[in-house]
């Protein structure tokens, strides 16, 4: 009866929240899991390198891909396309692992209308807004004019909070990563995952 | 802006699948909780207590109760009422606990349907029915009319293991503790639980 099933793991949040520490936190507990690596047109951050960080593309090229229908999702955020393509995802869920997204509230509306049955999301946030303007400033990778639209953008985002099944307040790194690691854990027990017939047929043996 | 929430964890599953053993593993590693202790007119089995396992009652008793409104759910199950009630429930809500119930698919149904936002729920399972006739067979805590009676309301329940959130076969006790911790440290962080004006207004602050 033990069926294996992929499933996905939708994060989101305000740059400057802590999404890619914690994710780093939860990489050392769990097992069997896929990163899907975004694709982008903006330009690299210092540090930031293809195929780990992000796919860098340029526009024409994203734009094509649009026409061919080879993306989940795509936003144009701050003037530069964000996307994720379908594919790899789909082989990733084929093999049962967990899909860990690392996607915006658009994004995550556009997944969800196409695979709610199979998503776990997760909400995160620094616990106020000034925690999160300073460090956005105390991390000094962005321009002046970026860090206000992160900051707009994330007074926008916190509205939707609610759209998602988990909500954590990254003000303590040990407590927001065991919660995420919980959430990983079990994001593909949940019932709706299961084949009715399957389970009780097979149980019944 | 971190408010502390209540929530309900719902377990249900096959008597003979393991709950128990379960929850004392997940109590070693969970704070705050309430595990809700049903009121019962069955007999104790040799070394359950009152107060401890169940609080047990006569069916004089327990019929005032529900004609007085005091359960929150209960039921008549192999002859015998089984029932929560509803007060030191509110109560540990209230104080922000986790209150932890063991109650079986109707009194599920019966919770769901009057708190559903702040309920989790978890089916807990052996891998397959001949497993689960071994251990009823193994403890020989039972009658063997008691184990029929058990093994028919087991093949009726799995029916209905899709009514709730999470799924756990037990065939590895390591691994479902870990699943069942995963799931009570995540109970209280659901979106659902949160006021979303007091959350956006404190977070802009």
């Amino acid at each position: 009866m033990k069926e294996k099933h992929g499933a996905i793991l939708i994060l989101s949040g305000p740059s400057g929240c802590g999404k890619s520490t914690l994710l780093k936190e939860v990489y050392k507990d769990i097992e069997d899991y896929y990163f899907s690596i975004s694709t982008t047109t903006r330009e690299p951050r210092e540090g930031e390198e293809h195929g780990v960080d992000y796919l860098f593309t340029s526009k024409e090229e994203f734009e094509k891909d649009i026409e061919n229908g080879d993306f989940l999702e795509y936003a144009n955020v701050h003037g530069n396309y964000y996307g994720t393509s379908l594919k790899p995802v789909k082989e990733a869920l084929n093999e049962g692992k967990l899909v860990i997204f690392d996607i915006d509230v658009q994004g995550h509306e556009l997944v969800r209308k196409q695979l709610d049955d199979v998503v776990t999301s997760v909400f995160i946030t620094t616990p106020n807004l000034t925690e999160l303007e300073n460090r956005l400033n105390s991390r000094a990778t962005d321009s002046k004019d970026v860090i206000e639209k992160r900051i707009k953008n994330a007074k926008h985002e916190v509205e939707f909070f609610q759209d998602y099944d988990y909500f954590i307040v990254n003000d303590n790194l040990e407590e927001a990563s065991k919660q995420l690691v919980s959430i990983a854990n079990i994001a593909r027990i949940k019932t709706k995952l299961f084949n009715k017939e399957n389970i009780v047929s097979s149980w019944l043996k």
